[in-house]
């Protein structure tokens, strides 16, 4: 009787069961998911070979249907579970009825063949149905907040504060467990394989010099502060001081950026050091790290992966962080215009870093709108006071630009060439100084790249992986609030690159540095560098070049006169690199428990006032702004 | 020439060599320690196999002799190198026989077999020596501030100061690389056999009730703060109801506990949490993850691990972390006395929860002086405000006490009888309270040990690991300063035991709960429960029970709401239990940067002072104690 409508609710399951959690990718080993527990099976591992087998299943009531049957649910996917209509098991429909969504069930009962021709071969269960014999109601749930599934609506400040049920979705659980596995992958990759010590550092420590982004933990000596480094540099050069050879660690950071999107207070870094290595020796080291520990279900990656110095992805992409998924390369066209009669290229040309640039936009009249046009030009001007000029070709190979009337045929037939210009294109050309034309022409490159294909051009392969190294950074640059001092392109350790080293005494800003970037589809992903081993050079750096005081670091230069070993490393940008391969917008997306923009914990609500008793201890007490004051007063 | 002298030294330098650090023990398949960098071999590699190769090894000089010879260190082991005598390397002596002791340096040379007769057996490379042809000092190191061998005189303080220096010591080398091995398989175990999945937790977090001892970090809003937590209890939990199944962690945490020896302020623990499972469960998981993980050089542990009720640990060893390496087991001798006309037994007898109780001292006679007597029953009374009687039994099998002529002869042979007392052996006997006799003879038991070991009596395995399972604890005390009140034994979380899950409405003191204590030769290594799953009853709890405010817990509450399933964890204490595996006085000895026992760190020199300015951000300003205060202004 009820059967007809049992047949249309398992057609309208079946659609629901697409979108389950997919059983993870095979390991070389499973795992025993089943050990220390009663349960006899996990929700997404019977088959037609368990047929007749007595099992006990936990879960949670993803669906459920006029008590006939329900679909229950795990980490590892669903199992259809039939609800006995006979009298004998009047409770256990009762209960199996009644269990509202997302309720914690336990169900024993028989694997049984699902019906001809009621098989879900979308679902890898889909063979087989549990009918129940008995079963128990471990948790009930009341009324959701939201939908559990993969794409919802509601808005992420609401998902954020009731994290543990937006966790049981199968995007959440499928990257988290992603997660583990990679960072396992590379524990073995680097301790198993290569030698490599586990070491913990402390997370406690002290301000470092011009740490103006480290969270303070106030101690119980009055005055004296803790500080949450943003990252082990310091202990980990000292490990190599210590004999250690080879470090890593999974090592917790912390960064007090205030509002920033997309960053988190605390995150992660796969942080590595090694003695006795030189810059090709890390490289290799990273290369064979992910290659090793790369998810089979992401594809594989090639190595050894592309390097490029600073100075060439600048010239050629505008930025330190190519993205090289797609061409639209920036070219010098310096050459070609310089003959021209066109003021602006002449102005340009008249400067000592003056060029003259352009990206060509591949079936840019075709995909850009006018107004697409307009908003790339005012982005250029407003981020980098940077005047573009505009150049199409037209379908009879002819350029229209307001250019055109200064340019002869060569002129015009040189730059076709130089830009490899086809029918539709446009070009956006820059004049003035090499590094402003090179950024805001990067930018353009983007926006462009992202305008493309939310046109419908497919531009970048969304499943490719480009890494790329980027070498050869300056290890001095200008400071931005007065350029006549200079500042660490990236931190005072750094060793200036052995070609250079001279250089250091003589004009640093001139000086490469052995500093590495690893690029990930134009994300920066890793840094690193070899390291100043030398006490005397460090001293130099600290105090002649960057006129720190060099007191606060006293123990590390002192620690390199105590026979320091040459030594180089590298940290891994853990959270960026996982939410890259698993495609997520966000880094909050492959973090269990993350904080909001503004760095809040919605779910618990931290941080949080305490009171002045709690401050005691630390000596410390509240300044409230003027305005708060105030309002409590009153 | 020079030999005889060569002879002489190289005797001389054996002795030395015993003390080197050992090659680690067999890994399933050994690493690659030479990978990525241009040496060929580490110093603790070479052996007779390897004669006629050339070699080029990096490493710090242990030793240096006449411009003879020198030994070369790593982090594997000591490699003698020959320096060349020849006019045309006078250069490479030159400059090996004047690098200082602990240089940085690299030698390239030629493995040769060693002279007859002086081939080293005790040097895992003492069959070979490199001839050096080219050499380069690194990195030169002046004068140390101590010696680095084990045994070393100089204060912690200084070693502490030093700590780059006393981590190239063979001690410290091999304790951070056993503790790096051991969580390793751990990870192995737990991932990779066991389905667990490694998920991180925040550590910037809010202040949970009652947590006094929780470090505090301001932020930039206003009187707001997060909190270092001293677990990730609240999350891991969430992470169960957010079906996560199976998590670990090697988890960070952090207590203030201001100064407290063999403390440290931040710590690290193993922290695991499965849904579904039982206590038996979750000790099995933990016995093969100990059995996995346990490092072959300190022998093998069977399982399962004996188990013990809170109320047997306290009787028969007086504390709920027994020592059961020995006997000695704390006996009721109440009944035995019964009868007897002794005054402060009848006393004690006469109270609810009277009690006799004794301990028997084996050889006591023989190893313990009458000072040491006098010493432990003075420390009875000064902690346990408990008399201790004593009773000796004489080489004629009689007894020698104040209490004897209280005693017929056959209470003095039931005496003898219960406390299997020999010849020699000392009884010290207790009468009052059963928690504070029990108490104060578990405390004499450890006393007793530890005189009896220091005169000579082997009583303990050195080499001897006892793990026991603690259970049946109570799930609530009284609190110490207001018996009326209760407090948790140990968290809020913690399930009543099934048997008692009744009694929490009618009797909450009566009820046991479901934790369990894991205890490795008299220390708590571990600790977990399986948790409250109901929103109900965690409520009644924290406001009927413990009369807390829930409010700071509504989100955990409320998430038990929503389809939590059963669970329960533990934690073990890294630090403990790998200072217990390698034997070490101290978990300073297993931390590479561990803060001294005041929570400073000596070498950086944290905690420090900052700059109003550097508050500022902050909202918070120091409130200085007076005296400073009044100091500052003269």
């Amino acid at each position: 009787m009820a059967l007809p409508r049992l047949l249309l609710l398992r057609a309208l399951h079946r659609a629901a069961a697409a979108a389950a959690p997919a059983a993870p990718p095979a390991a070389p080993a499973a795992p025993d998911f089943n050990s220390f527990v009663t349960r006899t099976n996990t929700c997404g591992e019977l088959r037609s070979a368990h047929v007749g087998q007595k099992v006990t299943l936990y879960g949670w009531v993803q669906y459920q249907r006029q008590g006939l049957f329900l679909v229950l649910r795990d980490f590892q996917g669903l199992t259809q579970v039939i609800i006995p209509q006979d009298e004998a098991h009047s409770q256990v429909k009762e209960l199996l009825s009644s269990a509202p969504v997302e309720s914690v069930v336990r169900v024993t009962g028989t694997v049984s063949p699902r019906p001809l021709g009621q098989q879900n071969p979308k679902m890898p269960t889909g063979d087989i149905e549990v009918k129940a014999e008995t079963a128990e109601i471990l948790n009930s749930c009341k009324k959701l907040p939201f939908e559990i599934k993969d794409f919802i609506k509601k808005s992420e400040a609401l998902r954020m504060q009731y994290r543990y049920l937006d966790l049981r979705s199968a995007r959440l659980q499928s990257n988290l467990r992603l997660r583990s596995r990679v960072v396992m992958r590379m524990r073995h990759y680097l301790c198993n394989l290569h030698g490599f010590v586990d070491v913990e550092t402390p997370t406690l420590f002290k301000r470092t010099p011009g740490g103006a982004k480290e969270f303070l933990v106030p101690s119980r000596e009055a005055g004296k502060f803790y500080s949450l480094p943003q990252s082990p540099q310091q202990f980990k050069q000292l490990l190599m001081v210590g004999g250690l050879d080879r470090y890593f660690q999974v090592a917790r950071c912390y960064r007090d950026e205030g509002s920033r999107p997309d960053r988190q207070p605390e995150f992660t870094q796969i942080d590595i050091e090694m003695s006795f290595v030189d810059q090709a020796g890390i490289q290799r080291l990273i290369e064979g790290l992910l290659q090793h520990s790369w998810p089979e279900e992401r594809g594989s990656i090639r190595t050894p992966f592309p390097s490029m110095t600073y100075e060439e992805a600048l010239a050629e992409y505008g930025t330190d962080k190519p993205d090289t998924r797609f061409g639209m390369k920036i070219v010098d066209i310096s050459d070609v215009l310089r003959g021209s009669n066109i003021h602006f290229v002449q102005n340009a040309l008249s400067y000592p870093h003056g060029s003259v640039r352009a990206i060509c936009i591949p079936q840019g009249v075709r995909y850009l709108t006018n107004k697409d046009l307009e908003s790339l030009k005012e982005s250029a001007k407003s981020q980098f006071n940077q005047e573009i000029m505009e150049i199409i070709c037209r379908p009879d190979g002819s350029l229209k630009s307001l250019l055109t009337k200064f340019l002869g045929e060569k002129e015009q037939s040189e730059l076709i060439q130089a830009l490899n210009m086809q029918e539709d294109d446009v070009v956006l050309l820059a004049a003035g100084g090499h590094k402003q034309v090179c950024s805001a022409l990067g930018a353009l490159r983007l926006l462009s790249a992202d305008l493309l294909e939310a046109a419908g051009l497919a531009l970048r392969d969304p499943t490719a992986f480009h890494f790329l190294w980027v070498v050869d950074f300056p290890l001095f640059l200008p400071k931005a609030e007065n350029p006549t001092e200079l500042e660490s392109a990236h931190h005072p350790f750094t060793a200036p690159h052995p070609s250079d080293a001279s250089l250091l005494y003589s004009d640093p800003t001139k000086v490469r540095s052995q500093h590495y970037d690893l690029v990930l589809n134009g994300n920066e992903v890793g840094g690193g560098s070899i390291r100043i081993h030398s006490a005397e050079q460090q001293r130099f750096v600290l105090e002649k070049v960057l006129k720190e005081d060099s007191e606060v670091l006293s123990h590390l230069i002192e620690a390199l006169e105590f026979g320091a070993p040459p030594h180089g490393g590298i940290a891994l940008g853990l959270d960026r690199l996982i939410s890259l391969i698993v495609d997520a917008p966000s880094i909050r997306d492959v973090i269990a428990f993350p904080k909001s923009f503004r760095g809040r914990d919605l779910m618990g609500n931290a941080p949080d006032y305490v009171t002045p008793e709690e401050l005691e201890p630390y000596h410390i007490q509240v300044s409230w702004p003027l305005e708060e004051k105030e309002a409590k007063k009153n």
